[in-house]
């Protein structure tokens, strides 16, 4: 798959009129804790709440026009299941969510206020891709999948393409891994838009999937999914890896008590409210902060839906 | 008391070097919500995570040479505590704080961290003062008033100064009303670098001493503290009230559950954290915004120490 400077600009154009250029901020704390200049690109602060939003109104812009009064469907439990069903509503779209019946209520709500469509599976993979094949088959619907789709990774790259159009001299550019959809756009947007800025994976060491497969050189899956950074559950997606092979210069992983400490930090010292998925990044840096000195650093912050009831730090 | 723009200049050059230019966050759901242009001016991203350093820093630079080596007292539990403490560490003052016996832990612990010369007395403005007094004398200290000082006033003046800086066309900046230290500041830059912006004042009902103070034409008192935004329980100081009555335009009150509600869209929606004496501001426009509609309106996020176990919303 090639993308070009002017897909991601095209992309980015699209959907200009959608989505929230998000912020990017600086914290002195936080360059002195890490010896390197941060920017945090907030996509915490992006409509639904994560950068998924970029994804799936680019997704929903350009399903084939049979589809448009039928629908789309995805399974997901949370952000992207946010993310399709306002942009869904947005673009006139029906939308059907497959849920797991475990789904948090907080999350399960957010979905309900866009769509009506909520369908039940039971908490595994195959329930869920089970439950999605029968409706889709039905209903004759389009499937877009949360990470491993085309236009989901060409709307995540413009979350990138902003950062590195704002701070163009960034050395390094730091991105979660779960199914491999933010680092793919990431990377793609960072090789198109700067010549010298490098993209840095960051995982939970409890579900290093993707840092497995890069160093077998085939996808590798997770036996749990026992990680607080719930966005990042997922497994590595089959479009995504190959980008990842070809641009990301590395993977490092934290463990749940370091993406903890990071979300500590985040939230009650620089006051600004993200989900354990985007600490991960900020872990990376903190425990690699010796490679990173005196550098330019890029961190996304990928999402803020966090449950402050059911996550005590 | 005659301030002129070059004396607010002066403070902001003179603490520059010390303090975040903090920046100023927009969001389209809080546009939509209230129907006008809303401009956040997030204090909760300061040094000790309110505006308070501002006056801390300011303060410290201006005491007399006599006291540098002595040192500085004042009696807080809360955000300028934690400001003065570490203002005077950064510029190696002593400073000795007077503390009442029940503030919360993690108060406590943020003021420790840069200082040892923690006074406990009892919970009422009465113990408070005798021992400060008591100390102050003992030691020969210089006595700094959180609220009701006037280089406390000018350094909170920095925080408007930069909003209308990088905001020129505000038509309304809303300020909360505690001891008045911050709308006093935020008066007088709005008075000498905008032509039209007026100041709102936003107090609780439940502490309503400015506004009733405001109505008589003399300093009201509080008969009780009982407010969530536990950084506005303080009384209306008698520097800050003239100030007050010649500039501010009018003090809208808000109720404690207008309050609440306004945080959980903050922290929950817009994902910053801020404390309750911040969500009092937003209260006030939702509440009033058929008045406000299609302006262009700065909100001072005055700070963001919150703690999140001890409260729920």
């Amino acid at each position: 798959m090639n993308f070009t400077q002017q897909n991601i600009s095209d992309v980015s154009n699209d959907i200009s009129k959608y989505v929230i250029r998000t912020p990017v901020l600086r914290f002195d704390f936080i360059d002195s804790l890490c010896g390197c200049n941060v920017f945090f690109k907030c996509e915490n602060f992006q409509h639904t709440g994560s950068f998924k939003y970029r994804a799936a109104i680019n997704a929903i812009k350009n399903i084939s026009p049979q589809f448009k009064e039928r629908g789309v469907i995805t399974h997901s439990s949370g952000n992207f299941a946010h993310a399709l069903s306002k942009a869904s509503k947005e673009l006139n779209i029906p939308c059907h969510i497959v849920m797991p019946s475990n789904t948090p209520e907080f999350k399960k709500s957010a979905v309900q206020y866009y769509t009506k469509e909520i369908i039940e599976c039971e908490p595994n993979l195959k329930s869920r891709e089970a439950t999605t094949d029968r409706i889709l088959n039905e209903k004759n619907l389009c499937f877009i999948h949360p990470s491993n789709n085309i236009e989901v990774i060409l709307g995540n790259s413009t979350c990138a393409a902003e950062l590195i159009e704002d701070y163009q001299n960034l050395d390094y550019v730091f991105s979660p891994i779960g199914g491999g959809g933010l680092i793919a756009g990431t990377s793609i947007a960072i090789d198109k838009f700067s010549e010298n800025c490098k993209v840095i994976g960051a995982e939970p060491s409890s579900v290093d999937d993707a840092y497995r497969s890069l160093i077998s050189g085939k996808i590798e899956t997770n036996k749990t999914t026992n990680t607080v950074a719930d966005g990042l559950r997922t497994n590595l997606g089959s479009i995504n890896f190959p980008i990842i092979q070809k641009y990301v210069q590395e993977i490092l992983l934290v463990s749940e008590q370091e993406i903890l400490d990071s979300l500590n930090i985040i939230i009650n010292k620089l006051k600004i409210v993200v989900e354990p998925s985007s600490s991960v990044v900020l872990a990376a840096l903190i425990k690699n902060k010796s490679k990173f000195k005196n550098k330019n650093i890029g961190l996304i912050m990928c999402g803020g839906n966090i449950d402050f009831d059911n996550l005590k730090f």
